[in-house]
C-alpha cells in the first residue's frame, strides 16, 4: 500500500542532510526556488516543491517577498497541498488567501477536515468569506456555517467534527467489527473512542490501547476510563487547553447544550493554541501585535503607532516632573548627568517584577491567596537590590563629581524608585487582571510612568532640599 | 472494573462548581487546607487532597507559603501521588524533594515511568541525586543511569524507554493476539506500534487506528505508515520539538548510533518541552530566569542582581554623553527637561522591532535568506513612525518652550533615533543569534545602549551646533 521512506538520522549523522529534516528548509532551497521561479523552469520548481513537506513549502512561501509569492502562488497554487495554509501565520495566510480566486480557495476548504477548514477560512475578509462558503457543496457549507455560530476561540471553532462513537453495551469483539466494516466513513486518525448512551451523552472514553490488548468478550463499559472530561462547546480555547495540560488528557469530548456529543478536540488541536498563547503574550509584552512579521511597513507602522504614542505621553509626564526642578538643574548639571540612571534602573528592575507576574497570572500561578505574599517578595528584591546599587551608583557618582552629597542623593533615589519598582511591578498586573484588562498589553506602559515618575521627582526632589 | 465518573459541564452549566473544573483549584480550597493544616485536622486534610488531581495538588503546593508547605510535606508527603510532584515548577519541586528524606524520594521514583522519573531527579542537588539512586532497585538504578548518560535537554532524556514493537513480517491478527497476551507488560498507554526488522533498526510506525480496523489477514507491513521520522537520541529537544510541529508527528521512535531502537517519545513530552521554551524565552526578555517565581527574595536578589548590573553600565555609558553636553545644558535648561523623551522613544521603538525579531528566530521564521528584507523593513518602520512623532513632538517641544528650533531639533532627533531603533533592533538579535549567543537574553541590553547614546548624542549634539 505504501513505501517506507525511513529517514534514519543516527546512521547518517556525519551527512548535512540529516541535520536539514530537524532545521527543516534550507537558504539553499529557497535561493534555488526562486531561481527557477526567476527562469520560468516549472518543471524544475515542481519537482523542488514536491519534494518540501507543506511545514517546510509554507516556510518557503514566508521567506520570499511578496512579489515572488504572488508569482508562485499564481503559477502552482492549484497544485499545493491545502495543509500548506494551515501551517502558515494566519497574516500570511490571509494575504495569500485573500488573492486567489474564491473557487480556488473553495477546493481548499473542502479538502481539509472541519476544525481545520474553519480555521483556514476565519482570517479572511468577511466577504471573501461569503463568496467562499457560497461555492462549498452543501455538506461542507452547514459545518462551516455551524462552526461559525460558535464563538470565537471557543471549543467549538477548536474541535473536530470526525470522531468514532460506540454504545455502552458493545464488547470489544462487536467493536473491533463495527470497526473494520465502518473503515471507510472512520475519521483518518483517532486514538480514542467514545462510548455514549442513547440520549448520544458521553459516559466514557477507551483509549485504543485498551482495546487492542483487550479479549473479544470483554465489555465495553468494563475497559471506559474511569475519569472522562466533557468540554462544552461554548468553553474559552485557553481553558480547554488549561483543562488539556492539568489533566494530562491526550483527547476529551465536546458536547452541546443538551450534553450530547458533537465533536472531540485532541492535544495537537491543544498544541497549537498553546504555542499561539505563549506567542502572543511574547509579542504583547514588546508591544507588538501577532502577524506584526507578516505585515507590510506602512501597515505595521500603524499598528505600532498607538503604543508608541501611548509611550510618548508617559515620556512627556516624566518631563513635566523634570521641569519643575529646572532652576536646581541649572545650578546642579551634574543631576541632569545622572538623572537617566535612576529612572533606567527602576524601569528595568520593575520589568523583571513585572515579567514575572505577568508569566504567573498567565499560567495562573498567582491568584487572590497568594497575590500579597508575591507583591511583598518583590518589594523586598527590590529594596535588597535598591541597597546593593544605592551603594554602588552612590560611590561612582561621589567620586565622578567629587561630590559625597550628590552620591547620597542619588543613593536613596536608587533605594527608593528600586522599592517601588518591585511593589508596582507586581501590583500593576495583579490589578489589570483583576479589572479584565490583558496585563501583558498595558502593564508595562503603567510601570514606566511609575518608575519615570518617582526616579526624577526622588531625585531632583532630594538634590533641590538637600544640594541647592 | 472502573466507575465512571462524567463530569458533565455542559449539563450544570449554571453551578459554579462546573466553572471550578476548568479553573481548577480555588482559592476557597487552598483557605480550607490551610486550615485544616492549622487546626491539624489529619482526617480533614486527607479528605481535600483526595479530592485533589496532581495537578491541582501541585498547584496547591505552589501557593501555600514555605512553612505550611513544609507542615503539610511531612505531615502528607508520603502519601501524595507521585505525579503531584511532575506537575511542578522546577524549581518548587527541588525546594520540596531537598527537603524529604531520600528513601520516601526512592519510592517516588520507583512508581514512575522511566522519562518522569528522570525529569523529577534532575534539578535535585547531585550528592541528594547519588543518595536516591543508591537507594532504586536495580532495574530502576539502571534506566536512570542510562538516561544520565545522553545530554541535558536530549531526545534520550525526553523519551520514554517503554515502547510496542513488532515484527515486520507479521500480520494484524498476529499483531493483536500478541497484544492481548502480553497485555500485562505493556505500558499503560501507547498509540502507536512500531515496526523493527531483525536488526531492531525501525522500519515503521502503525497509529492503533489503523491495526483495529485490518482486517486480521493484513499484513503489518502493508499498514505502515510511508514516512516515519526517527529521532537520535542526541538529538536537542528544541530540534525535537521543531520537528513534531513541522511534521505535525504524535509519536516519534528515538534510535541509539546504531539506529536501533531504545525508546519512543510522545506529543505529551513535546507540549512540556513548547511551553517550557516560550516561558523560558518570555522570563528571558524581561531579564530573569526560570524558577525566578519560587526562589526566596535573597536568591531572586542574587540572580537579578547581574542582569541589573549590566544595564548599570549601559546607564552610565549614556550619562557620559550626556556630560559631554553640560556646558549646552546649562546655558539650555529645557534640553535636560526634553532629553528623556527621545532617548525613551527609541528604547520603545527598538523592543518593538527586538520582539518581533527575536520571536521569529526562535520559530525559525528568519533566516540569511530574508535577514536583509526583515532588517529594510523595520528600517523604514522606523523612517515611517520617527516622522509621525518628530512631527507630533517638534510641535509639543516649539510650543511648550516657545521656541521653534528646538522643536525642530528634537524632531530631527527623533527621525535619527527611530531609524537607528528599527534597524538595529533587529541586527543585534539576528547576529546574537549567528554569533550563538540566545537573543532573548542579551539583545535589549545592546539596544538600549544604542538608543540612549544615538537618543542623547543626536539631540543634545544638534542642539550645541544649532541653539548654543
Amino acid at each position: 500500500m505504501q513505501e517506507h521512506k525511513a529517514s534514519n538520522l543516527a546512521e547518517d549523522a556525519e551527512d548535512p542532510f540529516a541535520i536539514d529534516i530537524a532545521e527543516g528548509l534550507s537558504d539553499a532551497d529557497i535561493a534555488y526556488t526562486l531561481q527557477a521561479l526567476d527562469a520560468e523552469d516549472f518543471i524544475g520548481l515542481k519537482t523542488i516543491i514536491e519534494e518540501l513537506s507543506p511545514n517546510e513549502t509554507a516556510e518557503l512561501l514566508a521567506k520570499i517577498g511578496g512579489d515572488e509569492r504572488r508569482a508562485l502562488l499564481e503559477r502552482y497554487g492549484a497544485q499545493l497541498d491545502p495543509v500548506v495554509f494551515l501551517e502558515m501565520d494566519p497574516e500570511l495566510r490571509r494575504a495569500c488567501l485573500n488573492e486567489m480566486p474564491p473557487e480556488r480557495v473553495a477546493i481548499i476548504v473542502s479538502d481539509l477536515e472541519s476544525d481545520d477548514a474553519l480555521d483556514l477560512i476565519l482570517p479572511l475578509d468577511e466577504d471573501i468569506q461569503r463568496e467562499i462558503i457560497k461555492k462549498l457543496a452543501r455538506k461542507d457549507r452547514i459545518a462551516i456555517e455551524e462552526g461559525l455560530n460558535f464563538p470565537e476561540d471557543s471549543a467549538g471553532r477548536l474541535m473536530q467534527r470526525e470522531f468514532v462513537s460506540i454504545p455502552q453495551f458493545w464488547t470489544v469483539g462487536k467493536t473491533i467489527d463495527y470497526l473494520r466494516a465502518a473503515s471507510e466513513e472512520l475519521p483518518d486518525d483517532f486514538f480514542d473512542l467514545f462510548v455514549v448512551d442513547s440520549a448520544h451523552h458521553v459516559v466514557g472514553e477507551i483509549p485504543l490501547g485498551r482495546i487492542v490488548r483487550a479479549r473479544r468478550s470483554e465489555k465495553i463499559d468494563d475497559l471506559a476510563l474511569e475519569e472522562i472530561h466533557t468540554i462544552p462547546a461554548t468553553m474559552d480555547q485557553e481553558d480547554v487547553a488549561t483543562l488539556f495540560r492539568r489533566e494530562d488528557l491526550t483527547s476529551a469530548p465536546v458536547v452541546d447544550e443538551d450534553g450530547r456529543l458533537i465533536g472531540v478536540i485532541t492535544i495537537d488541536d491543544v498544541v497549537d493554541v498553546i504555542t499561539e498563547e505563549a506567542h502572543e503574550d511574547f509579542l504583547r509584552l514588546g508591544g507588538v501585535e501577532q502577524g506584526d512579521m507578516y505585515r507590510a511597513a506602512l501597515s505595521t507602522s500603524g499598528y505600532r503607532f498607538r503604543w508608541l504614542f501611548v509611550n510618548l505621553l508617559t515620556a512627556i509626564l516624566a518631563s513635566v516632573v523634570i521641569s519643575f526642578f529646572e532652576a536646581t538643574i541649572e545650578k546642579i548639571v551634574a543631576l541632569a548627568v545622572l538623572m537617566p540612571i535612576v529612572a533606567s534602573m527602576g524601569g528595568n528592575a520593575g520589568t523583571q517584577a513585572l515579567t514575572v507576574a505577568v508569566r504567573a497570572l498567565a499560567t495562573r500561578e498567582i491568584s487572590g491567596i497568594n497575590a500579597l505574599r508575591v507583591v511583598w517578595k518583590e518589594t523586598m528584591v527590590g529594596a535588597i537590590n535598591g541597597a546593593a546599587f544605592a551603594l554602588i551608583t552612590g560611590v561612582v557618582a561621589g567620586l565622578w563629581f567629587s561630590d559625597p552629597m550628590l552620591g547620597g542623593v542619588i543613593g536613596v533615589a536608587m533605594i527608593v524608585n528600586l522599592i517601588c519598582a518591585g511593589t508596582f511591578g507586581t501590583i500593576i498586573p495583579i490589578l489589570l487582571d483583576k479589572a479584565g484588562v490583558d496585563p501583558a498589553v498595558a502593564s508595562s506602559v503603567f510601570l514606566t510612568t511609575v518608575t519615570d515618575v518617582v526616579g526624577f521627582f526622588a531625585f531632583l526632589g532630594l538634590a533641590a532640599i538637600f544640594m541647592a
